[in-house]
């Protein structure tokens, strides 16, 4: 339960949108104990993914159990004018006593099925939704990314090398994280490295080659200081010439019976580039020499690449895995679908002018169906509805009748992460979370990790379901008067 | 000096590439005494903008001056097995002894010319290459978004609401700050609101309005509580049947004698819906009431909707500001381009087989020529070369001949930030960094500030300086062997 708390103070409790504030205060002054539910789901998928890969969990929960309200920030929200004493004085003691149901990090999930829910008094339900957001959205972005980049790269190493170009401090740590969950191999950041237990990479820069008088000098100081690890930049001058340096060096390293090494090219044509240097590399006898390539890579660069025989064994991906580019942000969002009036739990849903915007009412589950061992479809259900044998479901979208279960193997996708306020999950470490991505893609059919154009993965509603969606449409005129 | 202090552990002497590690070992038993410059420069505009906006120093200059290496960051880097004793020793003291210069927040500034320039000791300079590029590249990325935006909204106000679609925690804030030098007038982020001291904004959410049991009532609490900042959100079941609703509650704050109010639409056809809700304001007689719009907007959005007439006052932008779509990072590089041995300063330059990685050779000013008192052309020179009148300046890229300074105003852009690792500057405070940029962009001539394909603005060397380029690109080869 330590991720953040080494780069963040522990009191963020201000990282939140100032409506939610307001909100706050009305709920303290009309609604403040009523129990709700609010749901997280994706609009859609980034980058016309297939899929989407979970993560930043073990985050959120972290800071959402960590929250603490400093004198300053109530000094501050009292600074502002709007808020009474009574609510301020509220707020000293806020702390999250709710429950919390989510996916896991590294599930595979999909656009309009609840991936989290949070059941709270009104008041800390509705506090919640910035955060959520902002962490959920983001690591689930890059871990997406990366499998998608991981995916292209049909088992070469990736490495990520997005600090120099991430969004800000947190927008490299965090994203360091997820990226390790969809796949990356190691990181460049020693902080993240740090943070998170994973390997710092990196070989050298065109400036220590620049800085000495030849690039046969600088090449020699670096395998005298790492011998083991030496991976030389061969294109601060010229690719074609770097290569040569490289090999007298190498000859070097392998009279001392060293075998780990290898150039890296981060500039000009890297098809032609990588297969001259490999054939360089080996008529000198150099087999075991790797070849690392940079510069502005994503997976269709990377698939293109190895499509066509390019003898890459190692990619450094930098801005546009650690930006999502080009989409840098994944659109979920946190909707209130029900609350508790009595004893009674009415259901909640969002109409909208805008058909994507309109979100589906009531506590749900997500049942995955399996079929010889594979992701059918998802199914998404009323919280205490049993799934029966031979039944019909939906289409999300369409509303489709399409299919029948028969005896599939079925699985609950969310699971408790907090009761009442208090842990009740063991978060598996980062070596888990990406062992579990992986073994979550191997059960992914292929038709749906396609770069470009995947299959639409099925997610239905079950007929309770869609009745209470059909009920609201049909009922939404008398929400707007009292 | 604070900015930062606030949300971080002031500990972030690990938030390096991985290579700027190994790098300093080596500079530190081969050359750790060297003298060099580094210049930092941005390779292209993002978005195809026509201007860059600097931003992201006052944080990177606390960064750097506020550097501490803890007893367990150095334990963690031993624990890496590359680093050796001396070297751990001497990183414990560890501490930024050089000078830099550097434009200013809010300075518009354009591809390849220098921004800031670092003079230290190799192993120093060397090191500060992550942070600067990850804060620099960012901050200005967003500002320069954030002034697109305000351009194209001609005068009406553009909020940020990014928080729960930015890259991280620091996605957020530091883009907050950067939004705001940008242009933003507010932002719905309350701890950045708190940090940097500008004004917080929000409304209210959907579910503000689903958790009551109607919409009225929902909007008759809010107005109660907030009398004087009542924007209702009238998109929640359907916008036309929402006006209706906000009408009735203005009717009763208008007789209270309140006339700040208005309505937010967030769904829907922004062009359409707002014209008949401004319609419906005015024929019930609240032509003071705002229409405030949200929902994806970006300036190619907010141009279109104003020149189609569309009578809305406050944009307020969330996803394509935060994170600076579609581009999501800025190219700023940061290269060696000059060393000191013994007495003599010998000028350093990257040749690429990628032509845009070519840099150029030396220690650089940049001085900017005005015309009539508005921006002309941009000259790079070296470091202590003084203009000529009547001189010839050559293209940048190109190298054509293209111009002849007169008697022309000109201005050092780069400034003394700090010097032997004192800061001798004041930071200006955030309102009047953001003057700064609107009068920046007051000077910029307007065909330069098109959204789509703007005027490329000029920016020239000397003939100084392209003599060194020429010189390099010759004995380029010498580098190559010893």
């Amino acid at each position: 339960m330590k991720v953040y708390n080494t780069i963040y103070n522990t009191n963020l409790f201000l990282l939140t949108d100032f409506y939610e504030l307001s909100m706050m205060q009305g709920y303290f002054y009309y609604d403040r104990n009523t129990e709700v539910v609010f749901e997280l789901s994706f609009r859609k998928t980034p980058f016309n993914s297939g899929f989407i890969i979970f993560a930043g969990l073990q985050p959120l929960i972290e800071i959402i159990l960590g929250l603490k309200v400093d004198k300053e920030d109530i000094e501050y929200i009292s600074s502002l004018g709007l808020f009474k004493k009574e609510f301020l004085d509220y707020l000293k003691n806020f702390k999250f006593t709710g429950s919390i149901y989510s996916v896991e990090e590294g599930e595979i999930v999909f656009p309009k099925e609840p991936v989290l829910r949070v059941h709270a008094p009104v008041i800390q339900a509705q506090f919640l939704e910035s955060i959520i957001l902002n962490i959920i959205n983001f690591q689930s972005l890059i871990a997406t990314k990366t499998a998608r980049i991981v995916e292209s790269a049909k088992g070469k190493t990736i490495l990520e090398f997005g600090l120099r170009r991430a969004q800000g401090i947190d927008g490299a740590i965090s994203a360091t994280r997820a990226a390790f969950i969809g796949g990356a191999a190691a990181t460049s950041n020693v902080l993240s490295a740090k943070i998170f237990g994973i390997p710092p990479k990196g070989t050298m820069a065109h400036s220590w080659v620049m800085s000495f008088s030849s690039e046969y000098g600088s090449f020699e100081k670096f395998s005298e200081l790492y011998p083991e690890n030496t991976i030389l930049l061969i294109d601060t001058y010229n690719t074609k010439s770097g290569i040569k340096n490289a090999i007298k060096i190498f000859k070097k390293l392998k009279k001392k019976g060293i075998k780990n090494f290898g150039v890296r090219i981060d500039s000009g044509d890297l098809e032609t580039l990588s297969k001259f240097v490999r054939k360089e590399l080996d008529s000198a006898g150099f087999k075991e020499a790797k070849i690392v390539v940079s510069n502005e890579l994503d997976e269709f660069i990377i698939e293109q690449l190895l499509n066509r025989g390019s003898p890459i064994d190692i990619f450094g991906v930098g801005t546009k895995l650690i930006t999502g580019h080009p989409d840098a942000s994944l659109g979920g969002v946190y909707k209130i679908v029900a609350k508790k009036v009595g004893k009674k739990i009415i259901p909640l849903m969002k109409i909208s002018d805008t058909p994507q915007k309109i979100s589906l009412p009531h506590i749900k589950n997500v049942v995955r169906v399996f079929k010889e061992n594979k992701f059918l479809l998802d199914v998404v259900c009323l919280e205490n509805e049993k799934l029966a044998k031979y039944e019909f479901f939906y289409d999300i979208e369409t509303d489709f009748k399409i299919k029948i279960v028969d005896n599939n193997k079925t699985e609950q996708l969310l699971r408790p992460i907090v009761k009442d306020g208090n842990l009740v999950y063991d978060f598996p470490n980062i070596y888990q979370i990406r062992e579990n991505t992986k073994h979550n893609l191997s059960l992914l059919p292929d038709e749906y990790k396609r770069l470009i154009n995947p299959h639409i993965y099925k997610v239905c509603i079950t007929e309770k379901l869609k009745l209470q969606k059909e009920y609201f449409i049909k009922n939404s005129q008398k929400y707007l008067t009292k």
